[in-house]
């Protein structure tokens, strides 16, 4: 009942050098602490110096791989990916990483992000004679690097492929003997880069570090190329954007709140937003409730600020998330209820503010405020720690349609009446970028404004002239 | 890494009838909701008038069932089972329900606790050639009922056998044409009964009621025998014990928070011993942070208690509980952890109130502790919702060696000092009853006081008489 | 589109003693050996001097078996079984061995065959308390023999179940330490011994010692009891019968070619039957075709004796067996055809003997006969190198109604009409005997003649006495 | 202990356009009679006007179709493809058909063959930018034609890739509305196009068209590039050879033989071929015994012309083909024996002549021989129904090393010694083509003679001036 009501993360990307460690091993710890970032399709490619070999599958990371996967997976590099698919059907032929024969030999890549010219792209390259075996970004990103193969080392090859890539794209990428990890100009999708004690690491989130004992190192900075090898770590620089672009939603809800991205500590992020809502609204009220997971760090924020005693009202069946058998609506209208169940000694007789990160889609906060109501909540006002979502993302979140947007069609009144809350509080922009100071400049903050970064739907209209604000045109 | 350190709940039980109904999906929902209760095996039976059918397999509810599975089980009325081993293998022929052939036809039936007699009444059985097909408890329970049902009808033949039950056992039970519903006369294990618009329903806990959107009616009282049929539910009257004996565990750590047993709410019990243990225990601290999530409840009466802001300072990966592949001991020496982060930036240079439910073999309480060090607390005080366990259970919890309890072997402060803490704190005897008032002497608290309902040892070791105290002599 | 018109042979069944040997493996071997006797379930239980050990699963030999099981089963002796169902319902339940636990420990036990008074002994058992788990015969056995084990060792305690067992069954048995082979007092269904360098074997048929490089010893003799442990075999009698009664169909079609049955080679025996065949009918013909596999030697016969050369008219998919998608009613219309192609070149313009064993539905034989003639057969004769089928078969064999049988409700020209063969011969009852010569008379030849062993209907319909023609009465 | 002894066929493909036919059941069922050409992946990809949907799986048909799957395969035409590996590692990303995007929209190959310079035109396409993701020939062909579809109608494309590729290729081509069939201007592998009621099918062997009930047309023609369309098929012309070069071994060991391939009935000609083999070769013997099954039908013609009676002296374990686990050295050494076991009643006392197909590396000859002899037999005359198999072979068949062929490195003195026979004889070059006529000079018999159709060796070891001979130069 609960996925279709949140925007979804794309993926998670990993990368290991470290000759003599079991990388395969250490990618996939490393993967199951990413694995909020995508839970449809995991997979790891290791490289030994000669080849490149390559298990993935559909299904959560510890589904993929058995231990004689592990095993078999042998070599001094690996790369490693969980996905939640935003481009590509969800199909095994899908998931990533991506392995290939290229000039220089066998390579692989992952790839967090979204193309907004990918069409553009794919088009060119079909028309002069690429095929393509899959829907996603990835492949035409592989395509067109190897057209810039020819003469040109790898690192000078991305440079010039990424000069046409438009979009949000953190790759991790993997030759027979090296590592290569790569930021969209605009940074638009986090990675950074951890030390081991003999060896590196590159992840989406500092928290995959933490996992495999590497220390953070520092964010990889927007359009640079690292090279890993065995003489260490080299930074190339690809092209430059005319500014950056952090997607502020990954410190909203998509990141866990125990990594640190770009500084910032992403669970502390959240209660301070609360604590600003807690500035902005305090409607009389007895009680702070959270919904169990996405509101909890916010929720503490704002009865912190508030002086309120938070308490569990809302208890989530902890094994929700895996795939099972939806009730139909005739058993939900029988009362069939399988994620949340209200706690009626919390709620009976008290006015409840609920603290959620964000409604996008309003289909189950409806739900949610007639359950309290029915275990007996007084009063039920619905607080969110993030303005209205009123435009799509073309940069990694799977929403491209504002159709599917209730805050695009509908007053914050209409909305409030639709999900029959006694109030309903949205932060302001403000308030969301108080918490960042220097830093908020830099955040992609489109979904709540419109103001893109750079004028994207142009690009995927036409096939002409692209990307002049990237080529310096 | 935590499933060693804790108690590990037994088993859940459902049962419903509810002719017109699709009484297996319906059961299906509502062992999602016990999931909790045991994550090993699951299996569903139904009755349809003339027989009874079956599905069951290893592995969590969704993971067993899929669709296909429950259009097959047609019927009027079904039980329901969820299971984590304590008495049989772990072994696929071990999962329940058990569906068999009596002179009555078909029969299955799903058990929750562990007899304390099972050899006993094996040896018995087996020497008058009967043979078993399984090592639980469930299959004695089966025989020993068969041998009665000759001439009886079935709630005669019941109330027969459990005058040689010894033990905990809460039952539901399928005839071709009825449910029946068992609570042992000690009353060791919860069970309820709910109401549906049409029908009726047994669960371990009211938290399956509330799944299925049934109304909860009333606990089974010990000793009684439910039977459920097109006339509606009829009251039979088995054995009675001397005392009640509730597990006082189910509240402390087992049930589902939303769950009310015995008119308690457990998620308002465990933040009231929170706060209990704040009366107790106050050291000199400045932020107080759970054990994610068996700490969480009691943390939040402890922050309230103690005027302390709680914090999440423990970071759980969400995706724990699923079987992976465990880390060797190599990987961990070099830092590799899965389950818990600590978040730097909560936990530096503070003093920390450390807040977990209890403290069983103490094997993980020492990494919480070294990571919460290593992250920068200035100290961490350990802080247990319940006293120390120093006696084994007989009645359907997984310890029935003293040598895996570390309170039985060490004092508190050789435990302090071997997990690290600063300070190691365990809430009182009276501190964890209070909360109960009156029904506190109807709790069984026999693992913190080694005083057993009755004097389980003899029974398990010797073949001469037995339950002279049930039975009336 | 085969196999409903073919008897089904039910089971096959293997043991072994021969500590220090792989057991489990040389059972594996053994059992794909008799892989023919049964494809749809199949299993393994070792026993190790302490306890017995399963693994079973539905699906043929190399499906339900993996190195990893193969190396779990470590023990001194085995025994294994292969199942096509005749009692019990297809489910996994059902499959075997059976292992369970009686007054003397573990136990394992494997069936071939089947009780024609299973009725009343299930009904008896259950009336004096015991619960059955599974459908099978087998369990019926297993409890029978725990009721007399009280006080005796276990060939005393089967000799005296035998007393009550009235049927087929070649058992295979394992406790924790020995291996037992029973064989019923008619000995409807083949055993075998076989010696190993260092060990014992006991088989359905010879072909299973042979591939495990086994000795051919000795048939078991009806109602014999083996004993083997470390001090060798010994021969135990149990209750005997007024006479043999071996079935003919082993001979005819179930067993392998290569298979010795109470001295005679199976193929060698087909052989004759076509040669039998031929000196009693020969219509004016060109070539011989088998329909493949079950009329080749027989086909062999009839065209050496007849002088006619012998041509593989009708070729056979070899991957035929495997379960695959049927088509439909409308795709057969159409002329999809996957198990038989006819050979124009072959049958164009020829009169062709068309050679099988038997015909019990009829269903198929139309199909070919037609197939023939569209390829150009100028006449298709249709000859059997059995009588017809006439009667239900009680003893291990699927027909248990007379409707069934085509033979048993239609004369011989209609029959031939039905089928649209020019015409159509069956081996006369004297020549199928002719081959056996003095052991003809221990043959049972109930299904071509109604002249059962024993008053077999009797005992099917009621719950009197049974079997006094066993116990002496 | 026998793949290894034959030489391998490696694919086998399988065409239908039929719009308003269940293409994908159809295909399906094809694909089950061409299932001798290979067992390790099989898939089927569909096209219903606007893309091409493709399921493909490890294992035999059977295995990796269920019902669900053909439901969801609907479409006006359908391409399969059954394959044993020769180019491309065994691996799922390596199974066929092959469905990729390009500028003309989605398309589907499958392919059986073998290209001789794979390597020069793989690097070509690498070093101008092209990516691969498998190492099959099949992705070769796909981006050659897909770098002559700018501009031009896939025929024509088609026909400028074929100038390119040098070797064995019979194709079948889906695009999104249409079926194309190509097959190499030398017709190494056969391919013949079939009609039915509303459709067209193309296929491999005339065996898959039986099958469906598609009438055989007429075989595809060396360098024939037919398009299937609604209106019906039409044929274009690729580039000429200047000969044809049919695989003789289709006739001698790889075609059913039921199929008719150019002309001639695959098992009439290998019966022939032992009528042949007994005018060359007539050792004083008693009895013919056939290898099973590729030695049935030379063994057939033998005993014909030679007046002996044939016999089954092997008899095969049918269910053998599936994937077992194979017995240890030490096991066999002990006799375990799974896939033929010799029939002492037949054999013993009796000069045997032994006819098989061929002998190409020898290592189970010598078990075979060793079998006959400890079952009894007096004298062992091995027969080989061709020549000695003395180069390896380009074009389709998995030799590449004359080191695996005992007959290039030995004389027949040598291997009959090594095998242990009494004689040994294979079939002259002259007696071998005897059977075809005026066709002889159209087969390809490289490995019996060295005599390659081109000068294949160069091809593969340079990166210079290619397919001169193809391209009129």
């Amino acid at each position: 009942m609960w996925g279709k009501d949140k925007l979804r993360e794309e993926c998670g990307v990993f990368g290991i050098f470290a000759p003599g460690q079991d990388v395969a091993r250490l990618t996939y710890y490393a993967l199951y602490a990413l694995q909020h970032r995508g839970q449809e399709s995991a997979g790891i490619a290791v490289a030994d110096g000669r080849q490149v070999t390559l298990h993935k599958g559909m299904g959560l990371v510890p589904e993929v791989f058995r231990e004689e996967h592990l095993r078999s997976l042998r070599g001094l590099a690996a790369i490693g990916h969980v996905r939640y698919s935003t481009t590509g059907a969800s199909h095994p032929v899908n998931a990533q990483p991506l392995v290939f024969y290229c000039s220089q030999g066998m390579m692989g890549l992952a790839h967090n992000g979204n193309l907004s010219n990918a069409q553009f792209l794919r088009q060119k390259l079909l028309a002069t004679g690429a095929i393509f075996q899959t829907t996603t970004d990835s492949e035409i990103i592989v395509n067109l690097i190897a057209r810039f193969l020819e003469g040109e080392d790898f690192p000078a090859a991305a440079a010039s492929a990424m000069a046409y890539l438009e979009g949000a794209y953190s790759l991790v990428i993997l030759s027979e003997k090296r590592l290569y990890a790569v930021r969209d100009p605009y940074g638009f999708r986090p990675l950074c880069l951890g030390r081991l004690p003999e060896g590196w690491a590159v992840a989406s989130e500092s928290c995959a570090l933490d996992a495999i004992g590497a220390l953070f190192v520092r964010d990889i900075r927007p359009g640079e190329i690292l090279e890993i090898g065995p003489e260490g770590v080299v930074s190339h620089a690809g092209p430059a954007a005319p500014r950056f672009a952090h997607c502020v939603f990954e410190y909203i809800y998509f990141a866990r709140p125990d990594s640190i991205l770009d500084g910032f500590t992403v669970g502390q992020v959240r209660r301070e937003l609360g604590r600003q809502l807690a500035r902005e609204f305090r409607p009389p009220a007895d009680v702070v409730v959270p919904v169990p997971d996405s509101g909890v760090a916010a929720a503490h924020g704002y009865a912190e600020e508030a002086g309120l005693p938070l308490e569990e009202g809302l208890m989530k069946n902890r094994y929700v998330g895996r795939t099972f058998i939806q009730p139909s609506q005739e058993l939900r209208s029988l009362g069939v209820r399988l994620k949340l169940n209200p706690v009626r000694e919390v709620v009976a007789g008290k006015r409840v503010i609920l603290v959620d990160d964000s409604l996008v889609r309003g289909t189950t906060s409806a739900k949610i405020v007639r359950m309290l109501r029915e275990a007996g909540a007084a009063a039920v006002y619905y607080c969110l720690s993030s303005p209205p979502v009123i435009r799509p993302c073309y940069f990694g979140i799977d929403i491209s349609d504002e159709a599917e947007l209730i805050a695009a069609r509908s007053s914050r009144e209409e909305i409030r009446e639709k999900i029959g809350a006694d109030g309903l509080y949205y932060l302001s922009l403000e308030g969301l970028l108080r918490p960042f100071g220097e830093m908020a400049r830099h955040l992609c903050t489109a979904c709540f404004t419109g103001d893109y970064p750079f004028p994207v739907t142009n690009c995927r209209k036409t096939l002409t002239p692209h990307k002049p604000h990237l080529l310096g045109v």
